[in-house]
C-alpha cells in the first residue's frame, strides 16, 4: 500500500515524537500559548475533553460521589505541614506573592511592593491539604462517613520540560477525595475507583489498560498504596493514565480529620484520592492515531458523523443543502452507545476535498460526502475513519442509500468503537513479552533491533527500601521503569530477575512517558 | 400565620444581609475556606452551578459557539499593553513571582529567591488579552469569521471586601469571546448573547431580569457598549446578573486581530465578550429564598424530588425501602422540563423530621415523606417547597396515592418553576416606581419609611463625560446607581431628572450589589 498519500508528513514508524506533535497540530487539538508550559486547548481537543468529563463524571457520580469546588490557592503553611510528614515533597509550583500591580514609572507594571502577601499562596498542584482541612470541618461522626467528594479543576505544577497533553505546567483534571471509617473500606474504595477508571478507559476511550499496584518507589508521596491504569502507546512505551491512592491515616493526621466511632471514641479517618487528567488525550492520540492523523473513538467524539455537502457556490446548492439537512435530522434522531447520535452538517466555506482531509486528520469516525450525483442517486459517499484506504490506495468510500446510511450509522459507530479497542488490545497483547528471567536477557531485549519492544512482564521479589532503589537504578540505566503489578496476574513461580530471590509477584517493566 | 416556626432564625424583613448568610449555611451551599476571599462550594451549591452550566452551555452551543481552554496565567506584558489603551485598568490581582518553594532553614518554606520569574505572571482576572492573542493567530480571512469561542474557567480578582457568591476573590464563570467582520454583526452578536442570558435567567433560573444597556460610566474598561441583565432582589436592590460587551476594534488593535476582507484588504476585527458567574447563585438565593431557607427552581435543582423513608431501625424497614424504591424508579422514568426527572431516595442515617427540615432549608422543590402508615394506605406525604405552610401554621402535606404522586410530579414541578418565576416577577413589577421627575422627590422616595423601596425608572438626557460624573456623584450621595436602559422601554417624553434638559431615554435607578 505504498501508493497511499497519507494526510500527515511524519510517520509513526519514523519519528514517533514528531508524529505526535504533528497530530496535535493537524487535528487542531491544542497549541502553544506563549505562556511558559501552558497550552491552549482548541475546540476539537476541548470537545474531546468535555466528552471524557461527561462520561467519567457520570461514572463517578454513579459510585456515590458529589462534586465540590475548593480554592485554587493553598496557603504556604499547608505545604509546611505536608513537608513535615511527606518525604518526596514536590517543590516546583507557582507562588503568588503580591496582590496588586502598579506602574513602574517607566511605562511598565510591577508587583506593588506595598501589596506583598503576609503569607504567600501556592496555586494548587493537587488539593489534598485544602480538602483535608474541609473534611476536618465536615466529619464529626461515623454517620458522616464515607465522605465521597470529587472536583474538576485546573492544577499547576511547574514543569521544566513540557509536552502538550502529557506534561504541561497547567492541566485539567478531576481529583476525588474520600474519607472512610477504616482501612478496609478505604482500600476497597481505592480499588473501586481504579475499576471506574479502567471501565471508562476501556469502554469510553477504547484504551486497553492494565490495572495494578505501583511499586513502593512510584507511590504518591504520603500514600500507603498507589494503584494505576497503564496503557501501551504505539511506540511500545507505557503511559500512566490514572492513579488511585490509599492514603492510610497520613493525611487525616496532618489535617485532623477525626470522627467519633460507633463506640464513642475518636478515630482518624482513612482517606483516598484519585485522579485522571487531560493527559488521557495524549494517550488517545498515541494509541488511536495513525499516519493520517487522529482517530477519535465514537463514544468521545464531539461529532461522530460529519456531513460534507459539495457546494459549488451556484444553483443547486440550496437543494443539496436541503438533502443534507434531511439526512442530518434523520441521523440526529438515532441513538448511538446510549446517547443521541452526534452529527454535524459542515456548511463552512471551503472546498469539500480540503474539508474532508481536515476531518480525517481530526479523526471524526464517519464522514459523509454528498455531491450532486449522490443526491440524484439518493445515495451518500461514506468514509469510515478506521478503514480509510481501499486496496487500490484510494479512500475507501461506500455508497449506501441515504436511508440505509442513516439507519446503519449507530451500529457502524459501535463497530468502530469496538474496532479501535480491539486493534489497540491486540497490539498491546502482541507487545507484551514474558519469560525473560535474567537482567542480561532483559538488557538484550531492549537493545535489540526491534524499534518498539513493548513491555516485559518479569517476576520479582518485591524488594523495598535500599534494595528497591538498586533495582530502580539498574532499570534506569536501561531507560526502563517498573510499571505495576496487575490485579489479575498469575501467581509467581520463579526467581526474582533482579535479586535472584524467590519471586513473590509479576510486574511490568517498560519505557514510559 | 405568626404561629409558624420557621426553619431559619434570621428573617428577610429584619436583617436581609444576615438572612443571606444564614441561607448559605442552612442550605449547605458554601463556606469560608480559610483562604482569603475564597469559598468552598459544597455539593448542593456546586450541584446548582452544574445545572446552570449545563443549561447555559447548551444555549451557548446552540448559538454556534465552541468551548476552548486558555491558560490561567497571563504575562505581565499583556496588562502593560492593556493598561496603555484602557483607562479604568483594574490593578488588584494575584501575581505569581516565583516557581519554587524551598526550606527556610527554620522548619518553614519560602519562595526560592533563585526561582524568581523573569516576567511575573498574573492569575487571569478575565481573558480578553490572552484570547485576543490566540484570535490573532487563528483569524486570517473573512472566511474564519465569525469566530465564536467560549470558556468555562476560574478567575481571580483580589477583592478587599468579599461576600459569598456575590464577590469572592476566586469565582467560576463562563467568558465568551467572539470576533466579527464589522460593527453591525458584532453588535448584533452582543445582543444575541444578552438574549441568551435573559432566556436562561428567566426560563431556567426563574429569575425575571431587565435586559438593557449600561450607561457610559458602567461600561467594561475598553468596551464601546456594555449591556446587562439586572435582577431585583427581595430587599429591592439590583443585582447585575450577566453582561455582554461590544468591544469595537479596541481589543483587536491591542492584540492585532486582523483579517483579509472580501476585497483583499486587511481589517481589524470587531470583538465581543460576555460572561455570567457563580454570582448567579447569590441572585437565586436573594430572589427565591424565604424564611425557611432556599427554594431552588426545579430546572436547576440537583434533585427535584426527595424521597424520605421514615426508617425505624427495625423490622419493616426493608419493606418500606422497597416501597420507596419502586416509587423512585417510577419517578425517575418520567420527564420534567425536557429532561429525566431527578429524584433522590435519601437513605442516610438520621431522623426523618430532621432530614425533612434539612431538605426544606436546601430548597428541594418536592419532598415525599413515607412512613409505615403511608405504605399501608398506598399513599405518600407530599410537601411542595413553594407552598410549605398550611393555614394552621403546620407543614402543608398532601397525601396522594403513590401512583398519582409519580404521575403528577412532572406537572407539579413545572408549576413550581412557573410559580417561583411569577412570584418574583410580580414582586419586581410591584417594586418599580415611575413618574418621579425631580431629584427632591427621588431623595424623598429613597429616604421613606418603606424598607425596600425597589427601583425607580427615570427619564434622563443621557449625559456623558463630566456631566455624567456629576449625575453619578449625586446618586452616590443617595447610595444609588444607574442600572440600565431597558431594550424595550417606552420612548422618553419628559425632561431629564438630573439636568432638566429634554430626556432621550428611560433608565433604572436603584441601590445595588
Ligand atoms: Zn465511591
Ligand atoms: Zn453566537
Amino acid at each position: 500500500m505504498s501508493n497511499i498519500r497519507h494526510a500527515l508528513s511524519a510517520r509513526r514508524a519514523d519519528d514517533f515524537a514528531q508524529w505526535y506533535q504533528e497530530v496535535i497540530t493537524a487535528a487542531d487539538l491544542a497549541e502553544e500559548s506563549g505562556v511558559r508550559g501552558c497550552m491552549v486547548i482548541k475546540p476539537w481537543g476541548y470537545g474531546i475533553w468535555e466528552r471524557i468529563q461527561r462520561l467519567m463524571d457520570d461514572r463517578i457520580k454513579a459510585t456515590g460521589h458529589e462534586n465540590c469546588y475548593f480554592p485554587i490557592f493553598i496557603p504556604l503553611s499547608n505545604f509546611e505541614r505536608e513537608a513535615a510528614h511527606v518525604e518526596g515533597f514536590a517543590k516546583e509550583m507557582a507562588v503568588v506573592t503580591h496582590h496588586r500591580l502598579i506602574a513602574d514609572g517607566k511605562g511598565g507594571l510591577i508587583p506593588d511592593p506595598e501589596a506583598k502577601l503576609e503569607e504567600p499562596l501556592v496555586v494548587r498542584p493537587t488539593s489534598e491539604t485544602i480538602i483535608g482541612d474541609a473534611m476536618a470541618r465536615w466529619v464529626q461522626s461515623w454517620r458522616d462517613l464515607p465522605l465521597l467528594t470529587n472536583q474538576w479543576a485546573n492544577v499547576v505544577r511547574w514543569e521544566m520540560r513540557t509536552r502538550m497533553f502529557l506534561r504541561t505546567s497547567e492541566f485539567l483534571w478531576q481529583e476525588g477525595h474520600t474519607a472512610h471509617e477504616d482501612a478496609a473500606s478505604a482500600q476497597e474504595h481505592t480499588l473501586r475507583m481504579l475499576e471506574v477508571y479502567r471501565a471508562c478507559a476501556e469502554n469510553d476511550l477504547a484504551l486497553p489498560v492494565i490495572a495494578g499496584e505501583k511499586p513502593e518507589n512510584e507511590r504518591f508521596p504520603g500514600a500507603v498504596e498507589t494503584w494505576s491504569i497503564e496503557a501501551m502507546m504505539q511506540d511500545g512505551k507505557a503511559l500512566q493514565a490514572g492513579t488511585s491512592h490509599y492514603l492510610g491515616t497520613n493525611f487525616a493526621k496532618a489535617s485532623g480529620i477525626q470522627y467519633q466511632d460507633r463506640e464513642g471514641s475518636q478515630q482518624y479517618c482513612h482517606t483516598t484520592s484519585w485522579g485522571v487528567s487531560t493527559r488521557l488525550i495524549g494517550g488517545i492520540i498515541m494509541v488511536h492515531g495513525d499516519d493520517d492523523g487522529l482517530r477519535v473513538p465514537p463514544a468521545i467524539a464531539p461529532h461522530q458523523v460529519i456531513i460534507l455537502p459539495m457546494l459549488r457556490d451556484k444553483e443547486g446548492d440550496d437543494e443539496l443543502l436541503a438533502y443534507c439537512e434531511e439526512l442530518r435530522a434523520a441521523i440526529a434522531a438515532t441513538s448511538t452507545l446510549g446517547e443521541k447520535t452526534r452529527v454535524l452538517l459542515d456548511k463552512k466555506p471551503g472546498k469539500a476535498a480540503a474539508k474532508r482531509w481536515d476531518w480525517v486528520r481530526k479523526g471524526a469516525p464517519v464522514i459523509l460526502e454528498i455531491g450532486g450525483r449522490d443526491m440524484e442517486n439518493g445515495t451518500v459517499s461514506l468514509l469510515r475513519r478506521d478503514r480509510l484506504w481501499a486496496e487500490n490506495g484510494k479512500p475507501d468510500f461506500a455508497t449506501p442509500t441515504r436511508d440505509d446510511a442513516a439507519a446503519s450509522l449507530p451500529t457502524m459507530l459501535e463497530d468502530i468503537q469496538k474496532n479501535l479497542f480491539d486493534q489497540a488490545a491486540k497490539r498491546r497483547d502482541d507487545n507484551i513479552t514474558r519469560g525473560i528471567t535474567d537482567m542480561a536477557a532483559l538488557a538484550d531485549f531492549y537493545s535489540s533491533e526491534k524499534r518498539y519492544p513493548g513491555w516485559v512482564e518479569v517476576q520479582w521479589s518485591k524488594p523495598t527500601g535500599a534494595a528497591l532503589d538498586t533495582v530502580v537504578e539498574k532499570l534506569k540505566s536501561l531507560k526502563l521503569t517498573v510499571r505495576n503489578v496487575p490485579i489479575d496476574s498469575e501467581p509467581a513461580d520463579g526467581t526474582c530477575i533482579f535479586t535472584g530471590e524467590p519471586a513473590v509477584e509479576r510486574i511490568f517493566v517498560a519505557r514510559a512517558y
